[in-house]
């Protein structure tokens, strides 16, 4: 049973990540996080739109990604990629003159994706293009108009009942025109052709969990695993949500079918408990991967089963792909008050909580590369541990260490039918521990790495 | 992928059932069922003999059941169908000529196929032929005895306390002799040859909920489906308990072939929760079925697995014949303290338990219908269904409605091995909100049925 | 369907392991193994040596086990069979001549397999070659070292404190030499060649429950199988820890081959709730019988999943033999604060908790012995039992007796793929009950031995 090179690349690749994740100077590279979302918080972005570009330039200090464009009425699946909209100004004056709403000062105000329009209405017939939310008054909404051309404002609720019947005047300065979508792409290249698969949504505009944290995150793991040699290719896509992913899966579908493993990511830097959703699959490896991460933090988690709803993982799971990526994220989308509103802003993302979030992708990622199917070569009783320098000499002592534990487990399990991983979850050991343990009793002649098994 | 004509029958079948259901004018119809109830309760039944003949045709009026005789002496599997039993009067006079007890007043107070016997007895002997109940003792049991030819009477324990030593008289006035056994069988003819089958034991004498709620139930069931389109065929068997369905098995081997789903329908109209009595496959489409239903009544259920001990699903569950058969009860058998004694009586049987018994078999076979096989034609990524006027155009809201999410689920799920209660399962969304989703996405264009698969 | 003869013997067998259970004298019986408890504890045990031959040869007086001598320096595995150990005496005296330990009075203060040694040793030199229990300063710990040459005493920690500085005496009169391994062996044979393994270590000096007990309970299980005449043959191992069971399996792979149940027994006297600890297989036959058994015992009990770590279970469930072995005590190793100290004497021993263990020992036998797959010779309906005897004549009450749903339980569910044990599982009725049912409708004709199924 020869080593394939790429095993022992995947070996030091999962404990270069292991050390990656233990030695992040929390608060150096938080600071540095929360300064990017920071900077990139004021800029419109939308699905299209030089909002979008400016931001993912912006990412490129951090990664080396790639914009790709994909022109206006292109036909991806069941969708057509809208004409770009960009933005000039957007006014609302109040029958005195008075700025009632200002994309220039939070751009929020401007419902997304507003076509142009200049001219004077009365309240009534202005109401039906006001969005506000009732239920938080003094908040402002994200609100969107894509595919119904439309045009409208968002304000906080107070505001809007103090409205006085009158002509208000709309300076609604935008265009939209043949043009192009845009969307990130980055790939670490790794030993194998197969593909982890890492996604954010960049779309949304001065909205600061919901997606400024993922996007920062997805570079920053992209700059840190360019510092190492994994097994696994890691593909990064930076894309306007749904469509988005639905263009890059319909322009790359051969790309597609090489992913391996995925997450989306969002929703990253809340002080809410971390939140895996599954795959459609339910049960794939990353699924298990990061269940197994979560379940060893030391923190309360939640796990979720899949649901149709969500994220970009809507359409990497779509049944015509099937893809087993799931969606990590601190508190779910629509479950924070601040979610899609003026209140999603950056003092809502903490830095600890992004290098937190940060870490647990890293040990995912650690998981995903040591993950391998071993085989004990002394399957009959155990081995004698203690003469190789393995084991404690004095004997009678209530519990074995964790490390001998580790061995122990490995030894016991690994028969050449289970995967590392699966002795992480049966023993409930950390995968890190195994994994030194597994390499331990390989460099002792203990066990090897089965050949021509799918990790 | 062509749509067959029972398909588009199913669907509007189970459409109807829907509105059936919820059209129910629940007082106009739990007062008809109660008088039924109230009407059928002094007559005295018993596996064979006039009173059984006599219910069975007053719920002729109700759906058009035929009656089946089977003589005394056929061989059915292990059984002998007994000698029939006829009753003219049954008294016990006292030492003073006191009435004791007189199944004119309560046909109870006669041990249920009591051998005729003129004649004085002591009270030491007569005790031997005495059934009463040291725990309630205020009420008269319910007491049978088929197989062993005895003559008895049942009293309550109070009456039976104050028996005076003396001589007392017995005018048992029955009769057992050649003739037959009567059941109720009734065929709601549907689309396919398969079969739901709907049992009820009508042997019970004088008590209410146990099991006239149970005749009543079904006969409603016929005649509400009388005026539907079915997919399916619907075989209501009116049978005394145990022999009864025993006698059909035998008697019907081919028929009980076709039963693709079932129910045995007793104890419906008290005021406990709901109880689903799994099969004995116990994960059948009818167990499913019915879980479903309970699970989306918004009320509280009770869910058993099957046990052989109970109504005649003993019979339709033996492993020779392993029927998808479940039973669906309020208070199951023996778990109320009515049961078997002379307060169940109509009092017990409220006439809005009835119809919302009545309620849930029809939403089961609402179930049974609409339960078909989809695929998404459109699988990969999501179809745009805003641009088909299936999808809200104002985006950014935290949650989709309910019929939109209902959309979500059948495209992502239905990709030809799911069925539509795998869906509601999956989703815990009402089945109705689903089938009324896939009938939306298939006129669209988005979902087809998929044939060659048994739903 | 014929029925062989092993088959009426397993009947019987397990009838008379049930009779036995239930006829045992507690007092006398538990007196007796108490006695013997007693009886081995002074005796100074280790993996090799005369004290472990010793206990043995006591044991014989309850059981015809045999000695088997494995010479030192036999390759067993990855291990080789070390040297014999012999103590004459060991003593450490302190500065002024005082007896600090002396494995004469316990034989706990002597560090097991301590090499010779004679000499004079500085307080600061001899603290490396002292053991005791911080945290628990009043009792002394079981420490060896059984493949590192060392020499030791085991003290409290309280007087550990007290010693002064000073020249401390070392008499370790110990022989490590030549000479070989001893374990006992005894087959109970049964009608067939397949067997049931029952393994205890016997390695420890003075340590009462762990596994004087476990010791005292196989030897008196093997004295009582031999009075009844099983369907398996019943193997008896008085193994040293790990080594000896490692040097039985090395050496009788075709024996080990033919285990197709078996337990370890260990710590079956203290007072704490009986624990099981699946096998590696975790539904083995073992492991469910014995579950059954716990579950049906009235009493509170814990089920443990297989881990590597424990007695020799670890051995017998190494990958290589992965044997369905699970391992039934009370209180588990290292969960009670006497474990492996010299709190763990015979007072932690109850005569009661032994005959209890003895008694849940000899029900799953019962189990093991009774577990067949019938058929139902009437499927199609339940028979009429009460034509043969079997069923109450008197109808209408509320519930059958436990020995009429232990019939109708089998009739159902014994199609001729599931086991007595499988019906034991699914009604939660106790396994004698059904055995016994299963018995009665044999009897009467209605159900047959399935032939050629494995139990």
């Amino acid at each position: 049973m020869a080593t394939s090179p790429d095993s022992l690349q995947s070996r030091d690749a999962a404990e270069e990540l292991r050390r990656c994740a233990d030695s992040i100077d929390a608060q150096e590279r938080g600071a540095e996080m929360h300064g990017l979302v920071r900077e990139l918080y004021p800029i419109c972005r939308s699905i299209t739109g030089d909002g979008l570009r400016q931001s993912l330039r912006i990412l490129q200090r951090i990664a080396p990604l790639q914009l790709r464009e994909v022109p206006s009425g292109t036909q991806v699946f069941d969708w057509v990629v809208p004409r770009e909209w960009n933005v000039r100004s957007a006014r609302l004056l109040g029958p005195d003159g008075e700025v009632i709403a200002d994309a220039g000062r939070l751009n929020l105000h401007l419902l997304n994706y507003s076509a142009p329009f200049r001219g004077k209405v009365q309240l009534e017939e202005l109401q039906r293009h006001l969005h506000s939310l009732p239920d938080q008054p003094a908040l402002v909404p994200y609100r969107t108009s894509y595919y119904k051309e439309d045009w409208g404002f968002c304000l906080t609720h107070e505001l809007r009942n103090r409205l006085q019947p009158g002509e208000y005047e709309v300076q609604m300065d935008t265009s939209l025109a043949q043009g192009s979508l845009t969307y990130g792409e980055l790939l670490v290249p790794g030993a194998q052709a197969d593909e982890v698969l890492l996604s954010a949504h960049c779309c949304h505009p001065s909205l600061a969990n919901d997606n400024l944290s993922g996007m920062v995150l997805c570079a920053t793991l992209a700059r840190l695993l360019a510092g190492t040699s994994p097994r696994y290719s890691y593909r990064f896509l930076f894309v306007p949500g749904t469509i988005g992913s639905i263009a890059w899966l319909a322009l790359n579908e051969e790309k597609a079918s090489r992913v391996a493993h995925g997450l989306v990511a969002a929703c990253v830097g809340d002080s809410g408990m971390l939140t895996y959703k599954r795959s459609r699959r339910g049960d794939a490896e990353i699924d298990r991967a990061a269940v197994h991460v979560l379940a060893q933090s030391g923190q309360e988690y939640r796990v979720r089963d899949f649901t149709p709803y969500g994220y970009d993982e809507r359409q990497y799971c779509s049944p015509g792909f099937n893809l087993p990526v799931g969606s990590l994220t601190r508190t779910p989308h629509g479950e924070y008050p601040e979610y899609h509103t003026s209140a999603d802003d950056p003092a809502l993302v903490k830095p600890e909580m992004l290098v937190d979030s940060l870490r647990r992708y890293l040990e995912i990622f650690e998981v995903l590369e040591g993950n391998r199917t071993y085989v004990n070569l002394s399957p009959k009783c155990e081995p004698q541990l203690g003469k190789r320098g393995l084991y404690g000499s004095v004997g009678g002592q209530s519990h074995a260490v964790a490390s001998q534990m580790a061995m122990l487990w490995v030894l016991n399990l690994c028969d050449g039918t289970r995967t590392l991983l699966d002795v992480a979850e049966r023993s409930r050991l950390r995968f890190s521990e195994l994994r030194r343990a597994a390499e331990a009793l390989r460099r002792a002649g203990l066990l090897a790495e089965e050949r021509g098994r799918k990790q």
